[in-house]
């Protein structure tokens, strides 16, 4: 088999505990040539959701790499630990969904592996680690080279286990979404690509109208967020592709009070 | 003198400065090749007893290794910088306890030095980083195959400082104990090993009473966190074998009011 | 040309997104065998200054490498994106400012471009994600020994464009300046050289009056923090070679009120 450039990691551990050391220790261990990227750590415990829209956004920017995911409120019970093999890269996590939108961007399941060859774990077997004890080590030796049959069952990738897509519907002059994230920035990203929106005269230029339930807010669309003045309201398209809503020098989700998943609609004002 | 596979940081200097990215650099210009693990610098500022902690839970999972931590209140003042060689690992940071608890879980003391020879530190050595300054460079040497006798003198190892051990005793049908730490999820880590509570009949499946105080909660020895409802309380064995309190889905230090080193009790009820 | 040791990245892109895992993977994939140092993703957010101080006190102790830089609170204006080569390194990012300091630290500009050479950009080029798409990518090109010629086109070294230095002055028995940072202890950094200090008699077992708007304090010199009781104020020389205060065991500037950029005056009083 083809081996991989890199290991990636992206869990919701934080970075306070020695988590995510023992995970780049146990990697190490297995291949200690293997260059390791943390995707990130800080997924708010537990949230799925998000998890999977950063790993979606970020793979395809990654060398060729055996990605492990690890957002795992149900650790320890029945949902499968898996490898998903897609033509961008191999994905190791539980089979709950979060690998699932990445999948997808990085071309779709080709192959799928219950990974159930105790073998290849550290043992014994916490029942809340599997970060640690199952998923990196077999994450490791696929990326040496192993060949997925030998870390588990082949199971049928109709079988996975996906997320429901984001709202995102683009039809007679209104698009329709949700908010997909907010960024450290405070930067809402829609769920609504750019180019679809693009067929509705969404564009460079254009004058958008957000509802958000009874509020509503009138702001152009423009190249980023710097393309207005300090504490203005901006629609722009972003680095992942989406239409997302920005103020300059300042937090749009706070100010326009936009958690992740409100819905929202947008239609374009005729230019005058 | 044998070589190590990897130079490990565990420090509490944050990750908003350049603090770590100094150390990386020090010992990247000693030993290019050498791979550097990250374990944790978001030890809270001073606190000797978490770094030791996660330091000793975590080091049985990285590669043959120099472990270099800093939590170094005193700083610029008289605590001996030293190197300690254990079976699993070199320990390079202060002498007043930090290093102690992972000596012990790496196999214990075998040799000990004094770091004094100043040939192999960053000059002008600073009174208040000897992170980057005195630990770093003299760990990359030793990483990359130094003898231990040219970075300093021989001291015993009888000397060294060692952090009282948290308290555990399992006696009289009652185990007793503290809280060790408290994870990104909330999750209250006791500092009695789960094997030493089964001799007292705590195990999977029996109803545990924990009394911390005039508090007292019967809650049930499970699995995982994910054994229970969301919003339920749960014992069970965590990761690092130590019985842990969590609450699925939510967060059980707060919950339960538990900081690190509250004092709790635990007994079993009679299954019924 | 020659290449560098390495490639490190200073953002202020925090921790939580895919944003510094995109650049990782961007430049894993031009040069999988470069090793990459994070400096800090955790400048606040538009913070050109506080970018600018970090990666001027950190480069000095980092391998030969190329530095991206990106505090980019205009990206996808017209401030241009260069390369600046200093003998300490060479120095990548948005011509604002940011890395003029670093670049002083570093012996000064020698040469200079404007990244124009869309070549080695990722395509399409986001209009709010250089750092992933101009940046890191030609960072990582220079790295392995591009020619600089190839990366875009000379541009005269005084144009660059400098952030003004911090207000630092030491006469008549007076020291001027402003606080640079703070640190995740709260240690107070002014932009007074110890050395400087050093002229008008400020030094070890000084007593140093320290005045900011109608406040005044009065404090002792001295090696370190831990030079003194918790809870206890001082002002010693930190890593930076510059003069700071703290509070031992405490957070200085959260208890002086000292926040970046306060302006500060220090006069040493006679020893009795």
């Amino acid at each position: 088999m083809a081996s991989y450039d890199c290991l990636t990691l992206l869990t919701d551990y934080g970075l306070e505990d020695g988590f995510v050391a023992a995970c780049h220790g146990v990697a190490g261990r297995i291949a200690p040539e293997l260059s390791i990227i943390d995707i990130t750590h800080l997924v708010p415990p537990g949230d799925v959701r998000r998890g999977a829209a950063v790993l979606a956004q970020t793979v395809g920017y990654l060398p060729s790499g055996v990605h492990v995911a690890v957002v795992d409120p149900g650790v320890g019970t029945a949902r499968r630990p898996v490898a998903v093999l897609a033509p961008g890269g191999a994905f190791v996590g539980p089979d709950h969904g979060l690998l699932s939108w990445a999948v997808a961007a990085a071309g779709g399941a080709g192959d799928a592996v219950q990974l159930t060859n105790g073998e290849l774990w550290l043992h014994p077997v916490s029942a809340t680690f599997h970060g640690r004890d199952i998923f990196t080590p077999v994450a490791a030796h696929l990326a040496l080279g192993a060949d997925p049959a030998s870390v588990g069952d082949e199971i049928s990738v109709e079988d996975l286990v996906t997320l429901p897509a984001p709202t995102s519907r683009v039809q007679d002059g209104e698009a329709e979404g949700e908010v997909m994230s907010v960024d450290r920035f405070g930067n809402v990203q829609l769920s609504i690509a750019a180019s679809e929106a693009g067929r509705m005269g969404i564009g460079l230029g254009s004058t958008v109208v957000v509802r958000c339930g009874r509020r509503q807010l009138t702001l152009p669309y423009l190249e980023t967020f710097a393309s207005v003045a300090p504490g203005e309201l901006v629609a722009y398209t972003d680095s992942a592709g989406l239409i997302s809503l920005a103020v300059n020098a300042g937090d749009a989700a706070q100010q326009l009070g936009l958690p992740p998943g409100a819905h929202v609609r947008l239609t374009v004002t005729p230019s005058q």
